[in-house]
């Protein structure tokens, strides 16, 4: 072609071969390392451990901060300190002037700009050393830690609890059931593989495990952190041979200790609201109930399509909901029983009780049937049928809006409910004034199945119910319905 | 030195001249494009224009979310389309299944990770258009857009407004003044740089600007950008070149405009809060006033040294708060006067009136003093001094705890003050028995300073005062301290 064609390839034949030239001579003569490890690292870059401290908890009056944050970041000026607060520190906070010293406010204020709230921006490290106030570092620490990573002791699905020096650490089990809100804070573990630890100390990550966490920066940081870690399969690893060192020896006085462990139970509410967990198990099986109570909303908006929002979430029906519900049965149970008025469990809450003995863990109502001619036989109901009411034990009872049914809900408040449908019999079936189309199960049916009324368990209760179940919910659901749970909508699988 | 020392030098001086070399035949034959233009991009990726839409604010019940999404998505591989909520939409909300379509949750689930909440990670576009539910682009705006931003029509410090089509955009002035928390939606402009446009439309912006915000994803989407980057500076023009095009005609009935009037107002009082926004003047010389009532905690928290926690953020009192000092004051100085107790503007309060005629902007409370011997005039005071009561008008009167003076708080609540100090005269000296030693203007003074008392202006009001104020606050406070005001503690600037 061209002569300017020709001398273009011949200038790139050169410089290919003064590529290959370069890169013999570089492997050759520069590189005397062997290649790093793979599998470990891909980079050199990485093989050369960096390090974020950051400290998110502390008291706004009795720190340490100042001193901690000083020591360590005029100390070792390649460790980058990061303070990390939901608003800006009231009565201010000092901190020391340097370069490697951050404060970062996740509720930032209107004039800074959106990466000023975001703690990951100002991580530039492959790991980060969770420090709780008042604990520093001294090089023996930095070297230790060097050693230890480079010696690729450094395990992937593990995070490394760090003590205050002369502490011992311990090692407990944890876990967070997401379905069923609950978590379950275990016996001491004989291993030093630990969900959670107690006692004081840090806690070592790679900063690319720490974006695995849906939400790394909330605080109690420690408790935060233990239970996000146990989500991904990550295991607390206590180290022996590293240490932190308390910055000083104040201690704070009988009132300022009573102060922060009303700060920490408070920040432990908002962490499991924020997580999701409305029981708390602990290992001496104390149980703690957060989020609902009678004064309370219901914990889950109004239900659309009998899908309830939690469980697009991957939960089912909180537990404090489901003992509300029972309880809100056991008390229209008690009643009803009282006044010899003919009911029996119906619906959904049959089939749990056929199938599990208990409300099934996903439902949100209860729903019971009575004959219509024994409403006068019961002053609740007879008082009900004309306006609806708030009885002694705080439970309100109304005529409900879509029909011609009632309703106890648990409080005029948390409108968890039980609902009451009124059948009549008509030529031996058993009819009613109100269907709710989209319900397959909400159906005429046979009443030979009252006749007589049996028992079933439910709810920790012995509970009148149709007789032969099993033939009365396959009519009402289907066949085989008590054996193969499904979601109420079923493009979401169970 | 070595000859292996030699060797390398030599190869080195031949890779410096091979480099050399290469560079120059780079630039001699294959670069025939001008350098880019220098202020305007750096590199060559940079100038061809790639879009992220993002759409914010939808109806969650009745919503053209899936066509909007589809169309745009579909038609537009290239076009990233990021929706944005602050929770998982419920009723659950159906998009279509496409790589370019992502949802981001705010308040994302425990299972998640960090970046599932971070819109910023989900945008690698150099521009975003954030478009309402229900507009969609077509060819004709792809290159439209893509010719504007390459023409260098695209400005620094603007965004812009790109109208529905056949929808003639308003513009207006916005001005959010940070440290009076007031935001100022202004008159129609009739310029087209605007602050505020009004009228169904989409905003388009550079990326990086976007992130000069503190908080771009708040809704009411655009309310919420137009405040901020009023904050920067930066104008909103309306293009008239470009225009959106509706995805359907389906009208909403009248009881959907209703709802969705009610959310949006409800968002809108979110973002007030979030930005920090209390008072909103519109245009009409309608006031909106918003967190700051008797039923609401007073809006700062306990002050340390005299320095609330707002100064520290760059603000001054809530105009909320001063206006219920100054209706707690007027109620109080109408109590006084009634009764005939003779009383006086002290300290901040007095200054405030010398200096402005008013309540000084970053004050919190207003000091009085009364003669102690005319307590037993007024039912009130003798009320008060046995113990707290709420007065007929919800008031809260109280003994204080920090020592021998009185307090009337604007409610039960709400604890914004007037503190009423008695003083007696000894030896031609008014003295009191509680003393704030912080507080220098806090001493005795001769009593010829309220024989006879004189009338100021505060408030609104003709308020009684020592006679010579000037001397007075000066013999308290020190000279010249109605002249140069300061914050009480001197390390921030006024």
């Amino acid at each position: 072609m061209t002569r300017r064609f020709r001398r273009r390839f011949k200038i790139l034949i050169m410089l290919v071969i003064a590529g290959i030239l370069v890169y013999m001579i570089h492997s050759w003569y520069l590189d005397d390392d062997p290649p790093p490890e793979e599998n470990y690292v891909t980079t050199r870059k990485t093989l050369e451990p960096t390090l974020t401290v950051v400290i998110q908890d502390f008291d706004p009056f009795h720190n340490n901060m100042y001193n901690t944050v000083n020591y360590i970041a005029s100390n070792f000026t390649s460790v980058k300190v990061l303070i990390i607060t939901k608003t800006l520190p009231y009565p201010p906070m000092k901190l020391p002037k340097l370069p490697n010293v951050k404060l970062v406010v996740l509720h930032t204020d209107v004039k800074s700009i959106l990466n000023d709230s975001r703690p990951e921006y100002h991580i530039d490290s492959n790991f980060v050393l969770f420090l709780p106030d008042g604990a520093i570092l001294d090089d023996y620490f930095m070297n230790k830690f060097k050693h230890f990573v480079l010696k690729h002791n450094y395990m992937k699905y593990e995070a490394y609890a760090i003590p205050m020096r002369w502490t011992t650490l311990k090692c407990h089990g944890i876990v967070f059931s997401v379905k069923t809100w609950t978590l379950e804070i275990g016996g001491k573990l004989l291993t030093n593989k630990c969900g959670y630890v107690s006692g004081e100390h840090g806690v070592l990550l790679r900063t690319k495990h720490l974006y695995e966490l849906s939400n790394p920066f909330l605080t109690p940081t420690f408790m935060s952190i233990y239970i996000q870690l146990s989500l991904i399969y990550f295991k607390v690893v206590i180290l022996d041979d590293l240490y932190l060192l308390p910055a000083s020896n104040v201690k704070p006085d009988a009132q300022t200790i009573w102060q922060q462990k009303q700060t920490h139970s408070q920040k432990l509410k908002a962490l499991y609201s924020d997580l999701g967990i409305k029981l708390v198990l602990h290992e001496n099986k104390r149980e703690e109930w957060y989020g609902c109570h009678k004064e309370s909303f219901r914990c889950f908006d109004t239900v659309y399509n009998d899908m309830p929002e939690f469980l697009y979430t991957g939960r089912w029906t909180p537990p404090c909901c489901l003992k509300n519900l029972r309880e809100t049965a056991k008390h229209v149970f008690a009643i009803l029983d009282k006044c010899k008025v003919r009911y029996w469990l119906e619906g959904g809450s049959l089939l749990g009780a056929a199938r599990i003995g208990d409300i099934i863990p996903w439902d949100y109502d209860i729903d019971i049937g009575i004959y219509q001619e024994d409403i006068f036989k019961c002053d609740q109901l007879r008082k009900v049928v004309k306006e609806g009411f708030i009885d002694d034990e705080g439970y309100s009872w109304e005529k409900a809006i879509e029909g011609d049914f009632y309703r106890v809900q648990f409080s005029d408040t948390n409108h968890l409910h039980v609902d009451i449908f009124p059948f009549y019999p008509k030529n031996g079936i058993m009819t009613k004034n109100t269907w709710f189309k989209s319900h397959r199960q909400d159906t005429e049916f046979p009443e030979r199945y009252l006749k007589p009324l049996s028992k079933i368990k439910f709810a920790g209760l012995s509970v009148s119910a149709p007789n032969h179940v099993r033939d009365f919910l396959e009519y009402k659901f289907g066949k085989g319905v008590i054996e193969s749970p499904k979601y109420p909508n079923t493009e979401i699988a169970g």
